[in-house]
């Protein structure tokens, strides 16, 4: 039998530490980095995770290879490196990855939201990282998941398909050979405009999030999130924001599936509208909104779903006044410049170019003629 | 004694029926109009309004000069014109009165909301009425009062100091004399730019609403609007609005109210922010969301207070994307172009002034050379 990939799961949050656990049970020797010590210190000293899960579902005590805080150490021997941490974070990753990738290695961004693996890329050649790693997005995270405990993880449910890219996308067939023994799941998602362009959560989350705003200080998040947050009123906005999203796709030439196509596609569920249709998602009922408004949904999901869609829609001359307003109300709620800690154009090194030139990088990895920097590719 | 003065009052919704049988029971002649016969057919047939109202306040039947559905036979006597309909109603009610309306008569906007008495004299111009009528504008509604069946009303309270302003306002003084036998909380309100933008629901009626938008749809508005509905973020919305209003008004020379000291002059609340300020206004305690999202805190505060002030933002050089993304999200919400159904500098006929024209204008009365229309009392 063939040696078993060794992974590396970065980030020990619930999905870092499912994933981790999961992996280790189906037999991969893995190590877990998390940046703070003492978030893993439980795990470190039990020396593995205790996984529950949905009947049928992976569970039991799973060992890890290492538990550590020094991603040198931690990347040394990997030759998949699961990044599992909120997008917020992914720049962050990267200049600390930089000097320990060497060649051949993956790095599958779980997931990378909008501009993901163009944003670690970037920073990578910004580093001067030259190794010849392949950095991979993947469009949604594969787990549902909770931690219950300071070693302690539980799998709620596991998606059936999630697409995932590599950029450039020639590469992708060698990630989802490299990860098919532990994830038939990953499908190839084209290349990283489409997983990023269709990043549902860039039109759910901020939007109900803001549109129940004060509920949600209110009750600290006392009501189903989906269920009671999504009226018909809330159900137009989001539609709004979902055309802009899918327009903005159709003006780099990508057909986005649209929130009604996909609640469709992956959850079967249906209605005359998104608002009708979210509530016929059975999976939506029970998930409580989140208790205060300090959360990902805005945090993450507007300076790294958000802000990156409307960069594109700016450069290439879609109107989305429906997403602009959206990251401004969450600028004045955060006080905080999203536009600015965003993921810019500049951020994911493709500002000023044309649609074929971005084509041409996210497919094939060239860079137009006067580009200031090298992708990794190029460097090694 | 004096003649008394004859009122006709605009509009028998709960706010002009107080009126009207408030006046009345203060031994003014009243004519009561409303554009839908059948809406006061009750009152017609007793006679008058059965009016209650709070602990020493106006009570008992009061009975009306007249109540009819002809703005002819309204006006034919009237010597004040208390305009009581929403604003978005202004411009039509200006059309119906344009041929009736005679020398010396004045007509009230109770209250203007932002460019009211402007959009009032430009309809009015525009139909080629020559009367010498004064049109003046309050800054909010001198009664809070519900209608307690078809001949009924109550008054809750009455507010000890309204603001009003005449266009233009060297004619502010002579509106106040004629009112004061029957209101002597009227008070100089310097000019309709100043009216038009202490307009205090501009800031508060439309992000509220939104921000709560699905808690409004799923339990029909049942919480308290501001005691549950402005949260620490909501009250952070609430104040980038405010400041952006106030920006808008010195751009106009004029300074603002803004809404904390609003809320300390009119309420004696205050607070360390505009959230703990409102939570302090005990008059807030047991005002309830409106029960849906078809309510005037959109579909009258959005186009006739946010449009207008958003107006005079673009055209003076005034950022204020909060007010634009509040306006959007109201345009989404109820599926209407709000921008175009809202007051334009063109509907008010100010368009492409100068800051020192629209000045001259409001408080002198004159128009800069080479404007296409004339204001009434330059017809007469």
């Amino acid at each position: 039998m063939a040696k078993k990939t060794r992974y590396t799961v970065v980030g020990a949050g619930h999905g870092g530490r499912a994933m981790a656990a999961h992996l280790a049970l189906m037999g991969f020797p893995v190590n877990l980095y998390n940046r703070t010590a003492q978030h893993v210190a439980a795990i470190k000293t039990r020396g593995g995770i205790e996984l529950k899960s949905y009947e049928g579902g992976p569970h039991g005590f799973a060992e890890l290879a290492m538990v550590t805080s020094d991603m040198e150490e931690a990347l040394r021997e990997a030759q998949v490196i699961m990044v599992v941490v909120p997008s917020s974070a992914h720049a962050d990753i990267a200049r600390k990855a930089a000097p320990y990738l060497h060649d051949g290695q993956i790095v599958l961004l779980n997931p990378g939201r909008t501009g993901g693996a163009m944003e670690f890329t970037k920073v990578l050649s910004d580093q001067g990282c030259e190794a010849d790693a392949t950095v991979a997005e993947a469009e949604t995270f594969i787990y549902a998941s909770r931690s219950e405990g300071p070693a302690e993880s539980r799998i709620f449910r596991m998606k059936d398909a999630v697409p995932l890219a590599a950029l450039p996308a020639h590469r992708t067939d060698v990630v989802l050979e490299a990860l098919k023994s532990a994830y038939p799941q990953f499908i190839n998602g084209v290349n990283v405009l489409h997983t990023g362009l269709n990043n549902m959560g860039a039109v759910f989350h901020p939007a109900l999030t803001l549109l129940n705003a004060a509920r949600i200080e209110s009750t600290k998040g006392e009501f189903q999130f989906y269920i009671d947050g999504v009226t018909p009123s809330v159900g137009l906005v989001l539609e709004v924001l979902d055309r802009e999203r899918v327009t903005v796709a159709a003006a780099l030439g990508i057909r986005a599936r649209t929130a009604l196509e996909w609640l469709r596609m992956a959850y079967d569920a249906t209605g005359a509208n998104l608002a009708e249709a979210i509530l016929n998602q059975p999976g939506y009922r029970g998930i409580m909104a989140p208790r205060t408004l300090r959360h990902r949904y805005l945090f993450e999901d507007v300076p790294m779903s958000l802000v990156p869609i409307v960069a594109f829609a700016q450069r290439y001359g879609v109107s989305v006044r429906g997403m602009e307003s959206v990251v401004r109300l969450a600028c004045f709620v955060h006080r905080t410049d999203y536009w600015r800690r965003g993921r810019s154009l500049g951020k994911l090194g493709i500002e000023r170019w044309s649609v074929s030139e971005l084509t041409a990088y996210v497919n094939e990895g060239v860079v137009p003629s006067g580009t200031t920097w090298s992708p990794i590719w190029m460097a090694s």
